[in-house]
């Protein structure tokens, strides 16, 4: 128990103040999970870092006493994200909150990793630019979140993931090191590290600062809805959209269950006996978007559209995406517990992979609601239920892992954005043949060497294991791993 | 001496057919370099797989015997990426050259490493798809190639590099093992090895197939020549053009010097006394890029251009593009040798970088010309010299050195996109003491530190270094590297 270690505690108190270091009991419940509530483990140590600076003496300061740590942005991760697994030192990042320079000019910014991401858009309202990965938790998330795990959003589709829209990070690697990987150039010859540390999820240590691309607003929107009678109509519009080589700036589904949940908060006037609504947008220069937009109303109506709308104003264009981005929230209404699954299949796969999922619930008994970025083939299902009871609970699983293992079979992965955290690290590949059995028909993301080699790359930044232990990889610091780095103390790879 | 090694022969003849294994001096004299001419090596043997099969066997052959081996392409690197350093087994891709699979529906094509880039868009032509990356050499140089050095082109401004076109890729690693690193569906979590593969300069095995996606034809083109009095001209419209958001395909620009040569071979119609020629092109919608070139064309105007024309018909800009994708063929008309330096400054610096490469060949003595892509900020200055004159081939390198280290004290790098190779690894880090001297005023890309990191990741797929010994890492297998392997021979982090 690290907070019974009172030199350690002593030594964070005097790198960040007494104010900065929770270590009270009622005050660390706050930090015993994040947006996956289904693990729950609180950490010994809470610090909130307002430098750079003290963020290494902390990484350092875990080294001498041999103590996992693992950074937090707003803890909105759906995957367990910043679950301290191993206990130890939290290093909550809220507080580095600083964008530090605006480049318009360049079309960069640079930004300390606890800034939220809306608010670097907002500060951008009237320079022309904004910042384009734009998750639905934006109003919440950070940009050090962002990064560790190569967010998404509705708008992916055409602008990219984080990984797209970042040049370079400096990092605190987890002996303590301060280092800076790419920056404001582009085209940083040698190995592609800034790209490889993007998605990582903590394990190649602690992001202090972030290069992120700016882009410039487009001229003009086309927001418009789609009302279709059923799923497969919805989706073989998508095909249609994409099959005529229109890339929209987004093209999110939702399904029949949604939608009444979202009428009840919103008030939007969605029908509520449509099978699907597809929200779809274009952006560009003001003489091509309306030229889209017909396109793309005439593709809705070959396939079934029952009509198409369009948002009139920016107010209605405003709030069909504050549908769509509190569509989550609304959920609320509908059960009083729900598991957000995050599947992808290629987009052709999408109407196999629904009706799967409906067939999914029905038999487990469970209502499954859909909402999600289309257009990439990222499912979003919505197992809902309640906690209280155990035993739907664990129905609620096994649906969640039948739907996994079927994105996989149909080409597809278990995450296209939330990462795989503690939650999917056993899709990650087969239980070795000690640490336990394959469950019939599970599949599986990788083979043991593709791990061997990403855990290879780990041990070159984290040998030690002491940073974000237990997150996406199956060795890295679980209780097998504890193990291995034991026996290889050093920076020794595990290949 | 390989070609002594009999077993090792005998082996390599059995994989791959006394027909595919060159081994007489006057065979492997064609591959004693690149593009690179600078520097030149034979290697022991030459084999052309056609198989994956054939690969891993032949890899597998060399780590029994120890021998060295690089994977070559068509051998249009221009910074001795396929300079077989250490000698040993050169791998010829050239016979891998199959297009396995064209999937428009999800929007990817499945290549050996062999096929040549516009192949794949020649083969596409009809379908309304195309393969974005287009390097000048795209007429030569093969996908496996761009894969190995992260290749770009005239249209990277808009649609970026290699790694932002590659899903996935199957590869033979360094020790034999073959292994695939993402494939067709987006999205794969882990870390993103498909991403770190690309442009680490066969340094972590060698690639033998591809999933490439594929990017939609635009509707409509507008290609225009921009003629302007002085360099300054062009690149203040440059910037105006980029900080007006709009982003052009592509934005080329060729200084005087240039334009003689191109007119003398193309007669397309340049006028001889402009100080500067920019070719821009738009594309998007017919509706749209009308606009934009207008646009284009204003701001060229407004910075001093003396006329802005257009391409009338396809034929005219097949022939501007032809100009400037066969410029360097040109500069035969010239001198009897060029070379042809790759460096990268903000954008915003160009007009600093070219007055200095100017300043810098009147201080040598040398003539200098420009042809770039300058939206880029990635400039190709061209200094004109006849290798057979000792001291002028002496002066030439001087100067391109002291240009490239201008580019990294503005912000930049010294290669945009051809690569380190083995002609700019003396750039990566500082010498070491033991190892040589500071020359005065020289800059460096990255610390020892940075290169350690690397270095341990090099050393995670090619811990013998027996696989492009010499390339891209100043310690990977050089002379100083050696020795590191042999105290180290597992796979054990040298950081």
């Amino acid at each position: 128990m690290v907070s019974a270690n009172q030199p350690l505690l002593a030594g964070l108190r005097q790198i960040l103040g007494q104010e900065n270091v929770i270590a009270t009991e009622d005050e660390l419940i706050v930090y015993e999970c994040d947006g996956y509530v289904v693990e729950k483990r609180v950490p010994d140590v809470v610090v909130f870092p307002t430098s750079t600076r003290q963020i290494v003496e902390t990484v350092q300061l875990c080294n001498e006493y041999e103590v996992p740590f693992v950074p937090r942005g707003a803890g909105t991760s759906l995957a367990g994200g910043t679950l301290p697994v191993g206990g130890g030192v939290m290093i909550c990042l809220t507080r580095m909150r600083e964008i530090e320079e605006i480049n318009l000019r360049d079309g960069y910014a640079v930004v300390q990793p606890g800034v939220v991401n809306v608010h670097l858009t907002q500060r951008l309202k009237g320079t022309g630019y904004h910042y384009a990965p734009d998750p639905s938790s934006q109003g919440a998330c950070t940009i050090g979140g962002n990064v560790a795990t190569n967010s998404g959003g509705p708008h992916t589709l055409k602008y990219g993931v984080t990984v797209n829209h970042v040049m370079g990070a400096e990092v605190v690697l987890p002996d303590g090191q301060l280092m800076q990987f790419g920056g404001p150039c582009e085209d940083t010859p040698g190995y592609d590290l800034a790209g490889l540390f993007v998605g990582s999820e903590g394990t190649f240590g602690v992001v202090t600062r972030v290069w992120v691309r700016l882009t410039r607003d487009p001229e003009a929107y086309r927001t418009m809805l789609g009302v279709f009678d059923t799923v497969r109509d919805a989706t073989e519009a998508i095909s249609a959209i994409i099959g005529a080589g229109i890339v929209p700036a987004a093209l999110e589904m939702m399904d029949n269950g949604i939608i009444a949940a979202l009428e009840d908060a919103f008030h939007f006037g969605f029908p509520l006996d449509a099978g699907a609504v597809l929200l779809m947008e274009v952006d560009g220069l003001e003489v091509a978007v309306d030229e889209e937009a017909n396109r793309i109303e005439s593709l809705c109506e070959q396939n079934g559209a029952r009509e198409v709308r369009s948002a009139n104003s920016p107010a209605e264009r405003q709030l069909l995406w504050k549908c769509r981005k509190q569509a989550f929230g609304a959920i609320g209404r509908l059960s009083p517990s729900y598991c957000t699954q995050d599947g992808v299949v290629p987009r052709t796969r999408l109407p196999e992979i629904l009706e799967f999922i409906q067939a999914t619930g029905e038999k487990y008994g469970l209502q499954i609601v859909n909402v999600f970025h289309a257009g990439d083939g990222n499912i979003h299902p919505i197992l809902l239920f309640d906690e209280r009871d155990q035993e739907q609970t664990q129905r609620v699983i096994a649906a969640g892992d039948e739907i996994l293992s079927k994105c996989l079979e149909l080409g597809g992965s278990v995450t296209g954005e939330h990462g795989i955290g503690v939650e999917k690290v056993s899709f990650m590949c087969p239980p070795t043949a000690e640490s336990g059995q394959t469950p019939e028909g599970r599949r599986y993301l990788f083979t043991h060497t593709d791990v061997d080699v990403m855990n290879s790359i780990r041990v070159v930044f984290n040998p030690m294991g002491l940073c974000s232990p237990g997150k996406l990889l199956p060795t890295a610091g679980a209780c097998g791993m504890e193990h291995i780095e034991r026996s290889h103390p050093g920076r020794q790879a595990a290949m």
